[in-house]
Formats: C-alpha cells, structure tokens, sequence
C-alpha cells in the first residue's frame, strides 16, 4: 500500500486549500487503495478572506493546521512532525493558501519564498526520488524548488503567470483542465484544475490522472 | 436540466456541514448534469469547534452562511432568498452543523426544532411534490417535520438516535453506507455516510445513489 502526504494550506480557496481538489484528491487516493496522511504548517493563515463577499475578514486571524484539519475531519499532522520515511509521495492542492500560506507567490513580484518547512520536506524528498503532484496554482512552489533544474510544469495556459515561473527557470506547458503534465526525469506532475475549471467534473478529471501518474511514478 | 438546492450548514464536520460529504454530493450531481445552487442560512453558528484539537475554541464566533461559502467557491446564496419554483430537489448533506445549526437535535433530549426558514422550504417543497434526500445526521430534519407521516429513513445503526427518531414517528431503518433508503411515498432519500464510514470511498456509494434517487424522483 503507497502512502501519500496531501499538504494543505487552509480550507477554502480564497485563503487556504481549495477545498473541492483536496477532497478529490483524498478520494482518488482512496480508490486507488493508498493510505493518507494530512500535514499542514503550524503558522498563522496570511489572511482570512469572508468567502461570501470575497472581501477580507478584518480582524480575523485563524491558523493553516487548524483550519486544515477541517478537510481531513482532524485526522492531520503538523508539516514539521511529517517524516519523509512515512510516505511514498507528496500532492499538493491549490486554492490562494498554496500562494499565501506555503509560499509568498501572490504576494510579492519577486522570487517568491517557499515556507522553509515545506521547501525541505519537498527538497528531501525529491532526492530520495519520491514523486511529488503540484495542482492549480501550487506548482508555483515546484518552480522555485526545481526551476533550476528545468522542471515542465503547467497552471493552465495564464500567461503573466506562466511568463513569471518562467523566470526560475522552469518550462511552462500549456494544459487543460482535464489533462497533466508529467515531467518523467522530476518525477513532477502538475495539473490547473480551478486555475481553469468551471466545473468540479472539469477539475476531478486532471485530478484523477495526477494522481494515478503520482502513484505510478511512486 | 434539474435543478437541485444544496442546504448547508457550515465548514467542517465537528461545526459544520461535513465537507466531503458536502463536495461529494456536488461531485454527483455535476456528473449527472444537474444544475446546483448552494443556500445556508444567514445565522450564527451554534459553536466554533477547533478541529485539530476536537475542543471548542473559545470565544470564537462564526456564520453559518459565510462559512459555507467556502465549500460553494462563493457561490450561494441566503436561505431565505431561495426560490421553491427555482428547484426540483433538495438535499441536506451532515456534519454536526445539521444537528447544532440547522435544528437542535444535538443540543437538547427534547422534540427538536429546525431553523424556520428551512423548515418552512422544505414543508412547501415536500407539498410541491419535490424530492427531498438527508444524509448523515440530516435525516433527524426529515423525521422532525415528517414523523407525523411515518416517514421511512436512516442514520445508520446507532440505536440511540434511532430511538430518538422513532419518537416522532418515523420508521427508522438500518442501513449500510453503501446503501440508501428510499421512502417513494413521501420522496425522502436518506443515507449514513459519516454516521458509519470510515474512509471517503464508502460515504461516496451511498452519496452516489442518494443523488441518483433523488434526481429520479424530481
């Protein structure tokens, strides 16, 4: 049986995790017959942003492991207590907490920060040869770890942001919502999902295929 | 194309609605080509539960229709704005937010009571002849403004809450996650979901079929 770290950020798409591609994510897995384990970082959100008036929550504050505890119903860990031998693989969901909370993408126009938890976690892993799944906006972070390295990767066909990856050095392709990328050398597979769904079928579809090439590649 | 309400309660099973359950039935019925509108009330939630710890994190409050937001993208709208004549079901996914924040069944021995406003949309629904499918704990609902007519539903196994249920005149009946119980009489579709899964895959089986009873009986 494959064990699987699904990493998120939050929960809900304006300030965390995007909830519908972690809870297919979670159900991929499950059929497939791999084990999960949730980890998040014990670090306060960026921001909390009311998902009803898509405004920010003045005032409020809340924290990325405790609100991501609400997608895996409390069965998650601290990203610093994860330990690499414990899994196979790593898959990242998207949503703004991929580009807030785990990194500082949408919050600079510079090189973007990669959470340093998370950058060794992902780093060691690669190493070991692990494969490692990048959806919606997280392959952002693949980029700064591995755009050194050349890694082909997709969020979609954005070009300001595509243009902006590109500057790691990474190779940007062009992908729908229902396909992958799979960089076979990196061992990286990076769908859009919500960077172009409009439907959750749209996002379940490139889903499934990343996760089914994430365990193959395992 | 069918149009189906999907009533929630919150963000996270311990306060909330249950969100896989919650994405799964959104999941459903997308691929079966039905059109959704999410709806919660615009009402405080009855507690805020920190879901890493399972305590309740003091002091803190939260509301029922902006947190639910975060499930529906931010696409809903207030309970009270739903249109009957703009659906032709509905469907009520669990998660303690069904049993705190949509009824009282959780907080009290006595004779539940549900929120008016839903109350009063599902009477007119159930009246018009529209389908009305419970999962999880959400069946309590059902069997509160129902029991009078004996309706047919399920929460699973638990012998407790079963009892309770009786009380009102529902005819309680043990089911499997996979499973679902159909009341054609009455048009009530219920299943257990978290009342008994242990993995994401088996609350899907039976969110399945729900969502397929349901649309054949609109």
């Amino acid at each position: 049986m494959k064990k699987v770290a699904v990493i998120l950020s939050g929960c809900g798409v304006f300030d965390g995790s995007e909830i519908h591609e972690s809870v297919l994510v979670l159900l991929a897995l499950d059929r497939a017959g791999a084990r999960v384990i949730c980890a998040a970082p014990d670090i306060p959100q960026h921001h909390v942003t009311n998902h009803l008036t898509r405004q920010p929550a003045a005032g409020e504050s809340r924290n990325v492991l405790v609100e991501s505890a609400r997608i895996a119903r409390g069965n998650i860990v601290p990203l610093n207590q994860l330990q690499l031998e414990e899994v196979d693989a790593i898959i990242l969901p998207g949503g703004f907490g991929a580009a807030n909370n785990l990194c500082d993408f949408a919050l600079t126009e510079a090189a973007c920060k990669v959470d340093p938890s998370l950058s060794q976690l992902l780093q060691a892993a690669h190493r070991a040869g692990k494969p490692l799944g990048f959806i919606c906006i997280a392959p952002v972070i693949a980029a700064q770890l591995l755009g050194v390295d050349q890694v082909e990767i997709t969020i979609g066909n954005d070009a300001g942001t595509a243009a902006r990856l590109q500057k790691t050095g990474a190779k940007h392709v062009a992908c729908t919502t229902h396909n992958v990328v799979i960089d076979r050398r990196l061992k990286i597979v990076t769908t859009p999902a919500y960077m172009l769904a409009s439907r959750i079928i749209e996002a379940e579809a490139g889903i499934n295929k990343l996760v089914q090439a994430v365990l193959e590649l395992a």
